[in-house]
């Protein structure tokens, strides 16, 4: 019989928690690789709550339970969780541990699933816990999968081989890196437990994950080069068994914690917020010793090599003319005010998917129109869907996953009839000042993105407002939207990337805007590639962005009279640019429409 | 009989050492109170060692010894330290715990005095020092004081008091606002040993310590608004008795430790920067709680009230004359090759001393001639004096202590005849524009230093060059030039006061440079005072910054075509101020230079 309510689920978890002798239990949205997206399988939050936001934590106590969510999610979790039965917590003004430590009682044993939590996430908490009497407990099994009768099974999606032509490198070199990279730091093996450092190591990628590429498995990477790879054995073909060769031993993912006991005696190397706490437990058990650093591959990965580089190019031209048919097609069809953003979005999937090329979106489409588009975050759906209303801005924010390449594109557009009014120019133009001054920046060697985030804030500043969001992530080469190390960002709270060292071969979001709640939302989003510069005279080594995204801005949003001559230059040459690369691709009205949007300010 | 040479004071250490039963010792540059500028009787490292730098520290052991200095100082060092004596070693590459950890042998037991050191340096030095089995011991007296037989004695100058009128603010109030702040933070009491932080409490200043009008005292401060002041008899004048009034008991400095002890069962807060170890160790000993928190006067001291605000004012229009005169002085006898650094010193602070408040100069003026105004860091002495070449860059970075304000101020000047090179005038004007940058910022509240710092780079760096220093430090009121807690420069290895949000009250400089090794060097510097900002439609607290340093910039220097129309705007309006103010103050020639310099651009 299964348990419709989600009263029900919470009372038969409730029992097996007394099963397991538990006093409570940690529920957060994560899997065994701490994935950005997890697939249907690990989204015990959504049926134990009904909980649909990308981000949070339930928290189930014997008489109460808590619901713990940001500030992007307060109003999505009173419509979608039921107040009867979860508190509300906001973080993170309240934190799991505090609220433990004032509800659980002296002596509570507090069970949270090992495989789903890093060890850093358990000393947070544990701290919070203070000296409340109350512990956390890593739990043998996880309570909920014991009750949710039809749990969806992991995906069984094959891995595909990665060719050379778009990796640009051989996993055997990337081993050879990494088993370097181990020697010199005095281990003897990483375990590589993010599933796209996995993709990025061995060349593959998989379907088991929306919106980013990759297959559910786990490595061992060792410091002579060779390495095993943990994965259920309908996912390899003889194809991929043979791109991995004998270097790479395929192991059932079930064998991943026995293997784990093998490393006895040896230093090993997990990451401390990919790497969850099973693993440094299991190894710890087992006699190894573990070294908690920044998993080896995260900085090659992050650094693109020329046919990566290469790769994006050609796949942002290729989005760059799906992009721009869409835009025109809006400029033609949304004054009508009959397009809605649902409509929108699947438009623009459309004339992305007329390229064979497209294997998925990089993430929802932000298809936001009016007071929408003031909410970073916000997600179209079928109940949150309005018509774009004539005379006022639309923004969309989307990308594609090319096997050459990942895009990510915001643009922000006057949908006419008549002119927007002198404030939304007034705030666009200071975005776009914002987004040049990223795009003409120029650093040393050694500058980190916080150094180069205000140079995208300080014309809205100087206007008196700002924007809440960071100005710019990594992306990967047809693999996650969102990569670190490296993000241009404030750096208060000790944020993570925004103290990297930004290198060559680096790709980045300059993603700099403006929201006026309840009006209007303005976002412009490039994506830029870190590239070294030569300049006469330098003392060391200096660094710039190339622009990789190529759609036209939208110049009835742009008030000339704001713009330095340096930057209408900047307008002026990039609009050229995107008519050169994107002219060739386009044909008839959509043509006559980019020439006409590219003609210099 | 004295002891002449380093080899015998050395060997007068080692023989104490081996009465204390210590295997080695550590000589840092300090006091009691953590200052940056100490007196004769703690010059324990130049006595010691014969090094004349600001920052340093020797470690002895007793078959060798090694002293720590700074990129700074690598050449200082081997000038004046006898390498047959002492290793170089330099910091940050080489640390004290490490050296000591290959050095000192399994067992060492290294002496330190805890009345130098803070709790941090030796937490540090432990971490440095692992598993070395070589242990830091606190030294029950300083070996060094048992050798050293002429050792200075203390200043004895006597305490005076800081007026209302400059104060702005009656020590009762600041100490009924630190009593609030234990409160809220559930402390019983703070210890005060700052020196700088103890005269802004008390309204008191003195003559104890070389460029800051500081008395050596010790002061606890407590939740009722009480207070004890620590200080030898001879400073307290009856004046001073009636100032500090009942609710301040003046006590011996001698009675210090004891007072400690008497905290027994008290929470008491000790700043973590600014108390030595010692403190923290005589108060667990007596059994209180010690609390380490930033002291509560550092705040509220960096935020200057508004009679503050205008004593700087008035104090920098007194200084800028007095610079002005300096720099016109200058333009007409430098080009003759006849000045040299040390002369053009005197004749700038005689100029400073005409005004009869002039109390002292906030820092030891740098005086830098061509070459040597590449060293950001010079100090001019008898050794290294030089006559300023003509037609050559001079660079002049001084200040001068008022009651009213302390002031800091750098100018960068061409020495004629002829022209500046067009490499001169490049980077002066980039330097410039940077500095135009700080100037005109404007922030959201929550915005720290680290995050404006790069505004103050930007034009170097698109030129392939930067400076190696900070962009601006805090700055005391008839105070410390140097003053925490905020500042402006890169977070890189979490420097301390980046990350420390800028408020409204509080003096920073601004000044950017540039050095040519070999060759010249250039800094504009000024002060500014954080503003609030009203801009319409602001959505929070904006913030700006007031220049407060009026002194022309040399002209010669500027490459208009590199400015913006905005900057031109800048640095005319900036030079209206400049005369607007000096007018009055300036006659015959002074005047009639300071207009010329003043023309718009």
């Amino acid at each position: 019989m299964l348990m419709h309510t989600h009263e029900a689920r919470l009372d038969a978890l409730r029992k097996e928690l007394k099963r397991q002798e538990l006093d409570g239990f940690v529920v957060p949205i994560s899997d065994e690789h701490v994935s950005e997206y997890v697939g249907a399988y690990a989204q015990r939050l959504a049926w134990l709550t009904g909980f649909g936001g990308s981000a949070g934590s339930a928290v189930v106590l014997a008489d109460k339970a808590a619901m713990f969510v940001d500030g992007r999610y307060t109003v999505q979790v009173r419509e979608q969780v039921d107040g009867n039965l979860f508190n509300y917590c906001s973080i993170p003004k309240e934190t799991i541990g505090g609220w433990l430590a004032a509800n659980a009682g002296e002596g509570a044993r507090i069970g949270y699933d090992p495989w789903l939590h890093t060890r850093k996430w358990v000393d947070a908490v544990e701290k919070q816990l203070g000296k409340s009497g109350v512990t956390l407990v890593p739990a043998a099994s996880n309570p909920i999968d014991a009750v949710w009768q039809d749990r969806p099974e992991p995906s069984d999606a094959v891995a595909v081989v990665h060719t050379q032509d778009h990796a640009g490198r051989s996993s055997a070199e990337k081993r050879a890196e990494i088993a370097d990279a181990l020697k010199a730091a005095g281990n003897d093996a990483a375990v590589v437990s993010a599933l796209d450092s996995i993709a990025w190591l061995l060349n593959i990628r998989g379907s088991d994950v929306d919106h980013t590429p990759v297959a559910l498995s786990y490595v061992i990477a060792r410091d002579d080069g060779t390495a095993d790879l943990f994965i259920a054995p309908e996912k390899v073909t003889p194809e991929l068994a043979q791109h991995l060769g004998n270097a790479v031993t395929i192991r059932e993912r079930d064998a991943f914690s026995e293997a784990l006991s093998e490393l006895s005696g040896k230093r090993v190397s997990v990451d401390p917020d990919y790497g969850v706490a099973a693993i440094a437990q299991l190894l710890e058990e087992a006699g190894a010793q573990v070294s908690f650093n920044r998993c080896p591959t995260i900085l090659p990965k992050a650094i693109k090599n020329p046919v990566e580089q290469q790769g994006h190019r050609d796949a942002q031209a290729r989005d760059g003319a799906a992009v721009t048919r869409f835009l025109r097609w809006l400029s033609r069809e949304g004054p009508s005010g009959m397009v809605d953003e649902l409509t929108a979005a699947a438009k623009l999937r459309a004339f992305r998917e007329e390229h064979g090329d497209l294997r998925d979106l990089s993430f929802d489409t932000i298809s936001a129109a009016g007071p929408h588009a003031a909410l970073p975050h916000y997600r179209v759906d079928e109940d949150s869907n309005i018509p774009i209303p004539p005379s006022s801005i639309y923004l969309v924010d989307s990308g594609g996953q090319y096997p050459d390449g990942t895009t990510d594109i915001t643009r922000t557009v006057w949908i006419g009839p008549g002119e927007p009014t002198k404030e939304m120019t007034d705030r666009n133009t200071r975005v776009l000042k914002g987004h040049i001054a990223i795009a003409q920046a120029v650093f040393p060697s050694g500058t980190a993105g916080s150094q180069l985030d205000s140079f995208a804030r300080q014309f809205l500043w100087s206007a008196g407002v700002d924007f809440a969001h960071g100005t710019g992530h990594g992306v990967g080469s047809f693999l996650s939207v969102h990569e670190g190390p490296q993000r241009i960002s404030k750096a208060a709270g000790g944020q993570a990337g925004t103290d990297q060292e930004l290198m060559a071969g680096m790709i980045l979001s300059n993603e700099p805007g403006y929201y006026k709640q309840g009006h209007f939302g303005i976002r412009i989003e490039n994506l830029i590639l870190t590239e070294k510069r030569e300049i006469e005279g330098a003392e060391g080594d200096y660094f710039g962005f190339e622009t990789l995204t190529f759609v036209p801005l939208d110049r009835r949003l742009i008030d000339r009279d704001l713009l330095t001559p340096t930057e209408i230059a900047w307008v002026d040459s990039y609009h050229a640019e995107v008519r050169k690369l994107l002219a060739p691709r386009l044909s008839g009205e959509d043509l006559a429409w980019l020439e006409q949007e590219c003609a210099p300010l």
